[in-house]
């Protein structure tokens, strides 16, 4: 059994994990934290998520002593924010711990891109080297010599999960750059007080046009560029990614169905269409990420869709665990 | 013309008010003022409205000298908080202005029922005894004469609108209190960022049971003793009323439809349903309070529904000004 | 291994009940069926709810010949209309099956009842006196040697739950009644085209004021009358009842808290809150029934709330299955 | 004073145009009417749309005899199914009515296009030559003349408000197909009982790829290619467009900001964000076509958006009626 710990537990993503590993069987939930200056601390989790009373009456403890709180755990999840994991991975893994990130200091091995995108300064470099980013369809071989697993953001894993096999065949006409339609529940946001939250602002609406963090995220993940416009949606769970894209020519229909099939006919978590595109019902609440696709002469269209906070985020860290510790991938999960 | 002034204009029912006001025919509506604390001051109004770009794109100005305010003001309303009201509704008023207040400071002429429901001592008590109840449809003489016009609560309109014309024909069994279910939607909490108003924390539930403020404001005015639930559910606006209640031995449908005839049949925002009772959806965005009901031996269920800021709050306000200086009582609401 | 067999498995409750046997390790689940005139026949079920793709891809058999339908099957669920369930059941029954019918078919023992409210003749008055009512936390021993269990309707249950344990301790004034106002998601209406469930028609609203079926249902089992207002709300899932009521003289706090205690203090699928009430949220998706109060004078106001496709349908209809088979309680639910 | 008849005034955009037509100060609403066949026919409107009752409570009369009801008419808006419109149009045309359009029939001059994309042969090819498009910003002088106008569809009206200023002066690379992702409100599908539109069915999908007629709408009216994405949110109302096209080389954002307001700066239903979006809520219930852009290196994202019955369908056609007969443009609109 592992000894397991979340750090960031009041947070949507947080809870998402919570449930998950509590119902894991080769794993023990030690407990649950929040960072020590939270208005949470002290809590029950349950107080929060009433969907989890008499299930998971955890408290909510304060992260006082990062040293302390790594004693006899094995695994640490981290739902934290970036500069709060930034900061405490690496006592986590000079305690030994094996560390599973969801925030997004350890994604980008470019120190610049978090001056830039999270406006802290990335000290952490030898850690931010061995980092290995945790898209959990591709990165299997290294995850499971990983110590620190950086866990892609929701936008990413299924952007990249959409065009990642056509890339890798050397499908897609690259001068055209994909572009990136994704609309994203409010959950996305976090669990916070804001007025961009309130339930009687949110309508739709396209936001961080050209400089949202999570393009550069795609882009070098990917080797090419993209143009990544996402949207808040009025709903509360969910992303629906919308992506088109231009095939070299003589790319056909069988040739892009080939690339899917060749990359996920042995991957659970990702469901492929046969016929029609995923809607966004399709994978709320559930761990996969489901793709569909239409071709009109050169043009594709591309649809993804994810639940934002499990295969999003709660989901693939599980699912990254599952394969570092060679459980089986959707153990806890389905 | 009058001018008018709103004080407040950034909230939800505010932003209401300077919609009428400005499409006031008889009206100028001389600037938009919210609290020198506010973070909104100075800002445009359409930018936190954007449906009104191009259409009411006022600077909110900061109300920082009540007395400076009132110069060549005629009418001010203040859709304030309770205390603020409280406080320069007094200056207002001396200034010469008829003072149209949506808080709840001058509503019950108790002073102790400010301590207990509002927490806070009120000070003005020759004020309060002089503000008239703004119950638009059973108040008209006494508006007319109104140098301050207390607009009821949101829950207290329909929930009045639709007993009182049953309590004045005497035709309910008062030893059974009769119990008012109502819904609101998210907006009833007023514009601000907090977890309880946070999109994806908002579902369906009651609150306030036996210690909402409305509670009293509703039993005081109505001369009879209420079992008040309220309930916060998942849409943005209107509030819809279940009211059961007992009839009097003897009582029948017939007296029941005479009793509302006889109080609505020429009062242009109250609707009444001869057959069956109002969906939500009939008075969302409209000024109208609509009431069916039905009957079942000596039980009787009544259904109001409003647009909680409309006919709950900025609507009557601007019927009681339509009142009050005699134009049509709908002008500018329809 | 009990061989079992879903009828009806196109709608919401038959959806749920796949979901839930084919995860339950005591369960082989031999077949997904719907009427023989079902437009759904021969369709896979994973394409009307493509959440379930790759998970339970089972083509939808019509059922055309309910003997052979019931060869090898030993447990039967009815998530069919109610005059199927009237027909059909006997037949299974009598092959050997025992049955578990989700409709009102066989809910309330008196044949005036069915030709009243759901507007047919019941003739199988042998097998209506045999049926057991599946209110699962006050009949386990009933339902242990059941062989029909006529699971409750989803009002009902949610009512009965939250006012059995003050009835049963005489707690309560029955001279008044319960007011039972209740808000329902829109799954409650069943999986079918119509105009109320249309998507831009639906907002809030009561229907059946005094002259729902779920009324008689209530107030047979309870023995005592209520006034049952039931409304339709702008979701999909989910009840949230608040029921308001009278108790005796001299009943304290105490008294209530302790007759819900004694009832569900070992019953793990009602959740007693000990401070405030339960929302929404806390139940959707989860095969839970929450039970919070606030009392004030002689006058309570419970709120109960649960998934009605869960609680109020399919996850009662397996718990009851558990019991009578003897597995835990919760299998396959938690 | 015009005499105006609406055919299809049970429809969502017939309702809209009712509302609008009662209260244009030049226009005399005649009768609302609808085919002959509908369940409607005889029900009050205000039955239908209880927001209209005491407002509007026309009885929705059938449509039997086309000249009898073309007598003393002047002015008919048609918000009937494509082949209705397409057979009637031409009799009310003939009996000397100025007609528009709010179906498909009428909108491009090819009557293959009819085939392909609606489903019917085109018989009416000389008034398919006449009609005139009714692309109020755009259209202006030839609306002025026009005995048929043929209202654009929702899509289109966005898409090409959103576009046609860069086309007409040359600033966009055609080359590279602008990518039109559009999310629409449930309104859109119409008022009819559908699986497609039911409340527990509704979510967030794209449909129609690559083959939606609306495509070929824009297509043929902007005289260039374009890629159409159509979605259907959870959401009633409204119609959010994401558009990402590429400049060519040396045009800058002056360029586009300057096309912009040249096309747009005296039109008051088309509103220009100097800086940033619009979102959804900007639009809803109102009769603007809101349109914002972001620029990064060549690539250009904009977004339009509008509400799909109004902008989209009835506001578009009283604007063309107001253009058409000297009105000020937004006369019953603002």
């Amino acid at each position: 059994m592992l000894n397991t710990l979340i750090v960031g537990a009041s947070g949507y993503t947080g809870a998402e994990l919570a449930a998950y590993l509590q119902r894991h069987p080769d794993v023990h939930l030690s407990s649950l934290m929040v960072s020590s200056q939270s208005s949470d601390a002290g809590k029950c989790f349950s107080a929060l998520y009433p969907q989890y009373k008499g299930v998971l009456d955890f408290p909510l403890q304060p992260l006082t002593d990062v040293f302390e709180a790594a004693r006899d755990i094995d695994v640490v999840f981290l739902a934290t924010a970036h500069e709060v994991s930034h900061d405490i991975a690496p006592i986590f893994l000079e305690a030994g711990c094996i560390v599973f990130d969801l925030s997004g200091a350890y994604r980008v091995q470019d120190t610049q891109f978090y001056e830039k995108y999270y406006g802290f300064e990335h000290k952490n470099s030898a850690w931010l080297e061995q980092a290995v980013y945790g898209l959990a369809e591709w990165q299997a071989e290294k995850i499971k010599q990983a110590r620190l697993v950086a866990v892609p953001g929701c936008y990413p894993t299924v952007s990249q999960l959409s065009l990642k096999p056509l890339l890798e065949k050397n499908l897609l006409d690259t001068d055209y750059w994909p572009v990136i339609n994704a609309v994203s529940g409010v959950s996305g946001a976090g669990r916070k007080a804001s007025m961009t939250n309130s339930f009687c602002e949110v309508s739709l609406q396209a936001y961080g046009i050209f400089n949202h963090r999570h393009q550069p995220e795609i882009a070098t993940h990917l080797g090419t560029e993209v143009i990544f416009t996402p949207h808040l949606g009025h709903f509360a769970r969910g992303i629906l990614a919308t992506i088109t894209c231009k095939l070299k020519s003589g790319v056909t229909e069988e040739h892009v169905r080939d690339a899917y099939l060749q990359a996920y006919h042995d991957k659970p978590l990702v469901r492929l269409y046969h016929k029609g595109v995923p809607a966004l019902k399709a994978v709320v609440g559930l761990p996969f990420c489901d793709i569909g696709f239409a071709i009109q002469g050169q043009y594709l269209v591309i649809v993804g869709a994810e639940d934002n906070l499990l295969k999003g985020a709660a989901a693939q860290a599980v699912q990254c665990m599952n394969i570092r510790f060679g459980y089986g991938e959707t153990q806890a999960l389905l």
